[in-house]
């Protein structure tokens, strides 16, 4: 294990890189944002090497962006809060400046030139593109080179593998994610950040639109930043095509205490370790300690129709997929039949049994559980889950001749149920068991990205995390 | 003028070239694919050099293609109703044996050798992908080389203006356009096909998504071709992501005659030349004479909140795509300064200027308007209205210092309430005015398609044409 590798995470104590705090020095002189970007390359420098983040780097680039927002903070005219932050992208999003290659052989090389939306956005807000993340192929399941910050035997989780170890590992205050079923939340919940899964549609994915339930969200190591590199691009860019967009203050929404938290239990519940659960439940009771009323799915009828609504939900999720993705699956493995995993292929076949009826059957199951969660809009401010089903799980090796290791970046299990419901969700690094960070979320109504973070800082600030064996 | 060009278009008795009837001599052998395919090829022979319908041609690919086709029938085995079709693929989607090069100088040679998910459907239905249909530039209104088969003097309409083209010209039984304000509906028109514009959604569109409000849609000769390719498609490939898709019966809808139809007049009415409306008000005595009850605008409020509610449509439509459309052809312009013509270098200029609010209150338009049109439902079985603002114009010139020549694939102001409302529309070549085509189209309630394709059905087989100097 590297030397720089922390043996142990601990959520009380850990300090993750933060920008929001850094530029007043930008201001007076003290700081610069090339000062702070050479911070993050000696960062880089030091751990890359296992957690390998990035399947590409800038280092130029992002020294002469950096240098361009060092003049504009010295001359007072910073384009916006994030002028001079560096921030990875997700290797799913084009930039003109570094290649795309989706961790997908078939992709290998591939470089068009061209920046996503919200790449563009973040360059117009002046922030530094310093490298592409790794992800898990085409943003499915196969996993990457990516190793956990905090246990280079463990994943990062996936499918926003580098994302999520970037921002762990200290070398980025910020990195750019996308979940379909639970490609933000579990990762970074796997890796201590702070990560929102906007409303469907909130941030513009560009020309590449994936499917009809991906989003694009940051990673960052505190909310501050979290919230205001989504706003600072929905501001330029706007959402998908179709949807109003992000919407909210342009800068961190205010803490605000929830008064009735409603805990989403969901598939997850079943599976989960009884440390994690041990946890969990503390959290709750720290909450209720401090004036939240925390609800239970018996408390209400209407409750148990969620939960109803969203078991099943990996399924749900999976099937609407597979089967948006399927033309451009079978296109990219009839040309590159070498050039697309065994585990991606895989999916593509399970889609490929499916009929447009099975879709539509999928479409509406989606349907039914949206409508189930606006029924409890009246009764709870936001839902409470953990982010995942306890901590990051050793990576495993697929053998020859053997099935397939099942879910290589874990399991998204907690995280379906916020993407079917096109809802907002905020990870927060509560919990640390046997010494990895375990995430809890707040899962609001669909626009409620704003609200939710309002919720999520007043948690940050005020519960003590809890850590158990 | 080519001597084949047909000097007078009249509705009455113009043959138009079908499919449907000619599958029984498949069965009993007296005809083939193959032979079909040849009669088609020589038309193109003939028609082509003047009309100008096709960027790319793949003749053995498709004499491959129906001579399995011809086994097929042969074996009394045929994939599908369309088994053996030859169709054309508007030049925006993507083929694997054909370039797919949209009517831009920056995607000349650009061959992605995949299928589009439509494409793909036709195929697997055994239909004869025979050529790609020029596109005007990236699907907006700058006009590629196609001339009107009634006139090579005039417009085909655009931007699918190959796909109406080629079928005016009974070059090809049927082919696939796309529409996002009046792409569709318009040029058929123009050229008088028959057309759908299907509801938002209904035909899966494959990766490349384009905007929130295109679709992809069948033109043919006949209404029963029309609705034949639409559902084979959907039956294989589905709608769009997220949404259930076109759903109707496994054959062409029986005809229907609607007990009540509304005149939608839009903003179009208020530019139309008299001799165009005197046979759209003769077309309305027809119906009224073989008993469907005419409503007018001013029979009812919620009429005229429908009419109020879409004034100004085009600008709503033309806002939503040039937004939805900025950050691509942004990149594309930033890659070929060269490639891309001013008329859509001005296109982007004025999206460029947009904020997300303008957006959001484009977006806020249409949801009004089809508040308001789905408050119309109870009240007529459909919506009728002229297709085109009368007959095809001249093709103006741009010339080098001088503005540039507006609309030059003729005006979409009868297309874009459609287009706003999500609403499937049917164009029937109804109408003959100075000797060339006008259509008239009905139009429905989202997700209306079959019940529309009824109506236009009934119309067809009812009413006769009109025909005026």
């Amino acid at each position: 294990m590297d030397a720089v590798t922390p043996t142990k995470y601990d959520p009380r104590s850990f300090e993750a890189l933060t920008f929001h705090d850094a530029t007043p020095a930008f201001r007076d002189g003290s700081d610069t944002p090339r000062d702070y970007l050479e911070r993050c390359l000696e960062t880089i420098a030091e751990r890359e090497p296992v957690v390998q983040a990035f399947p590409a780097l800038n280092a130029e680039g992002a020294r002469a962006a950096a240098d361009a927002s060092t003049a504009r903070w010295k001359d007072g005219c910073p384009l916006s809060r994030i002028d001079g932050l560096p921030i990875g992208i997700k290797d799913l999003l084009e930039t003109k400046d570094m290649p795309t290659q989706m961790g997908c052989a078939a992709y290998a090389g591939n470089f068009p030139k061209r920046d996503n939306a919200a790449v563009w956005a973040l360059r117009e807000a002046g922030a530094v593109i310093v490298a592409k993340t790794v992800t898990a192929e085409l943003g499915g399941s196969h996993p990457g080179p990516t190793t956990n910050p905090f246990d280079p035997a463990r994943t990062p989780g996936g499918s926003s593998s580098g994302s999520a170890a970037a921002v762990a590992a200290r070398m980025l205050p910020a990195a750019i994610g996308s979940q379909v079923g639970g490609s933000i939340i579990r990762p970074a919940a796997f890796c201590g950040n702070v990560a929102l899964k906007p409303s469907q549609g909130g941030i513009n994915r560009g020309e590449r639109m994936a499917t009809s339930m991906s989003t694009h969200g940051p990673h960052a190591g505190c909310i501050e930043d979290m919230w205001q590199v989504a706003i600072e691009i929905a501001n330029r860019a706007g959402g998908d095509r179709g949807y109003p967009g992000l919407v909210g203050p342009a800068t961190t929404p205010k803490a605000a205490r929830p008064n009735r938290l409603l805990v989403l239990e969901g598939d997850g519940w079943k599976i989960l370790d009884a440390a994690s659960k041990a946890a969990f439940e503390t959290l709750l009771d720290r909450l209720a300690d401090a004036g939240v009323e925390i609800l239970r799915r018996s408390d209400n009828p209407s409750y148990e129709a969620l939960e109803a609504a969203v078991e099943g939900a990996g399924g749900v999720c999976s099937a609407i997929t597979g089967w948006e993705n399927r033309w451009a699956q079978r296109n990219l493995v009839n040309e590159n039949p070498d050039g697309v995993s065994a585990r991606t292929q895989a999916t593509l076949a399970k889609a490929e049994a499916m009929t447009p009826d099975d879709y539509r059957a999928a479409l509406l199951a989606r349907d039914r559980a949206q409508m189930a969660h606006a029924r409890v809009a009246p009764f709870a401010d936001a839902m409470i889950s953990l982010s995942c089903p306890g901590p990051a799980p050793l990576m495993p090796r697929d053998e020859p001749g053997k099935p397939l290791a099942p879910r290589p970046t874990g399991d998204a299990i907690f995280n379906y149920p916020s993407s079917m419901l096109f809802a907002p969700a905020v990870t927060m690094p509560l919990l640390g068991v046997g010494g990895l960070p375990v995430g809890a979320q707040v899962i609001g109504q669909q626009g409620d990205d704003a609200r939710m973070t309002a919720i999520a800082r007043w948690i940050l600030e005020t519960i003590e995390p809890v850590v158990v064996d």
